[in-house]
């Protein structure tokens, strides 16, 4: 049962691994609330229309966005401004439109320009794979997952409210931020991750990397995403992921001086600094029951 | 049924997680040939007794060698070469001595120096786990696994085909290397992807840290690793480590100019380049049978 008396009915626009994931969530933890989904390619439609991912797949963002309480957009975040403006046309009086882009600056912008009237809130919800298609969507992805909901001065208080409640009915652990916040953030935790093990993978000699074991292959495991997506990402949190680029980088050389220089104790403390704060890490994560 | 009619009895050095997966293993995959343990500390004798680790627990080295037909050292690296003295007095003929070690340069070394008369081959089963103890062993640790023999001028041929099939009959996928080869690889595939990850976890604030996601988890998860293990291992294998680490920088650098230059088409080269290499180590594993 839906926690909004309200919600009747739940528009995705992007039906990728994620989307096609929030309205099966959507489905399972609202069963009366109606899905409906749009992808701008015709053959992951009937794919979608296939496996029954929503209750019904449009053809065009207008039919799924009309009547929708809360739009979400789900496609690359290169495209957010041009479906902002698709969408500004259908979207009726006090329907949210939000996002899952990986950051969140650059669209709350986008929809000052392009969504001008109705109502945006950014979210971004900490689920995902390295998988790649509907094929792979899961209704339990969001579950204790976290999800951060983001608001500047312009956001409308109550909308974010009613859109964390969405997103904790899903089974999300739900956050506020300010755009900028999380930009800084999630270049940390998420971003420069994945370009460090990307620059891993490039430094491995393809003669080599067959000898992997599974410290390489879940160290290398983000570098599977899809590129194209990460681009877009890296691109538009430039300013934070290079800065903590630098960092990462300044840390990979202490070790290497440390290594360089035989100092056992050196090379012990920087190791032992890391493991004990993933052990924090850790146990920050089962206790908060954040690692199913 | 053991694959050596000739083996009666395993001694292992050590009861660490790895030892203590290896005399399991060796009682599940070889049930008539007797397991001996040592560990220096008398309250992990007692917890290898309690948990039923080997047949036997003893209390010095020589009596867990003496009829031994392979000598396992499942010991910090750092403890080898006095290991290797003590062995040499018990060690009856045709023994073999080897090491389950992360590097195998200095072991081979050691080896000629401490062991010498005794019959000596190198082993690194690539196999492990971020978790440390004996109450972590499990017997299916080396099911296709990888595991490198090493052997250089001195070694025995007939020992290492003989070691080679005792790490068959555990499951390993089984290669031979010289040592120099087998380091160079191991800092590539391994010794660096630690250094990465610790790098990685070292310049994450704590305040931030919590709101990691899996990708984060798992980019990171070798660095929950031993400290003191890995100082060994970064320390017996600097040069070919250091050289690696450079090399990461030098991957980093690139996107992190490609990401300040806002240069979409190279960020998503190099992303791509990252994405297929791995998904043609993926596929390899895979059909390798070596992801289970």
């Amino acid at each position: 049962m839906s926690n909004d008396k309200d919600l009747s009915k739940i528009a995705v626009i992007g039906t990728g691994l994620l989307g096609a994931s929030l309205t099966l969530a959507v489905k399972r933890a609202f069963p009366g609330v109606v899905t409906a989904g749009y992808s701008h390619r015709a053959s992951t439609r009937e794919k979608a229309r296939d496996l029954g991912i929503a209750d019904e797949i449009y053809d065009d963002i207008a039919g799924a966005v009309a009547g929708s309480d809360i739009v979400i957009i789900a496609s690359p975040i290169g495209t957010f401004a041009d479906i902002f403006a698709e969408v500004r046309g259908s979207a009726g009086p006090g329907c949210i439109v939000t996002d899952v882009g990986s950051t969140k600056v650059l669209p709350h912008k986008w929809a000052k320009q392009y969504l001008k009237g109705v109502c945006y809130v950014g979210s971004h919800p900490i689920a995902g794979s390295e998988k790649r298609g509907l094929e792979f969507a899961r209704d339990d992805l969001f579950f204790r997952a976290r999800c951060i909901v983001t608001v500047d001065r312009d956001t409308d208080g109550k909308a974010a409210k009613r859109l964390g409640r969405f997103w904790s009915g899903l089974g999300c652990i739900v956050s506020e931020m300010s755009p900028a916040e999380h930009d800084k953030v999630f270049a940390r935790v998420s971003h420069v991750p994945h370009a460090v093990a990307a620059a891993l993978v490039n430094a491995t000699g393809d003669d080599e990397i067959k000898y992997a074991g599974k410290g390489f292959v879940d160290t290398s495991r983000v570098a599977s995403g899809p590129a194209s997506v990460w681009m877009d990402i890296l691109l538009y949190n430039r300013k934070n992921i290079a800065q903590r680029m630098g960092k990462v980088i300044d840390e990979l050389e202490k070790i290497k001086a440390a290594v360089e220089a035989g100092d056992a104790g050196k090379i012990e403390k920087l190791l032992e600094k890391a493991r004990s704060k993933r052990a924090e890490l850790i146990e920050y994560k089962i206790n908060n029951k954040e690692l199913l």
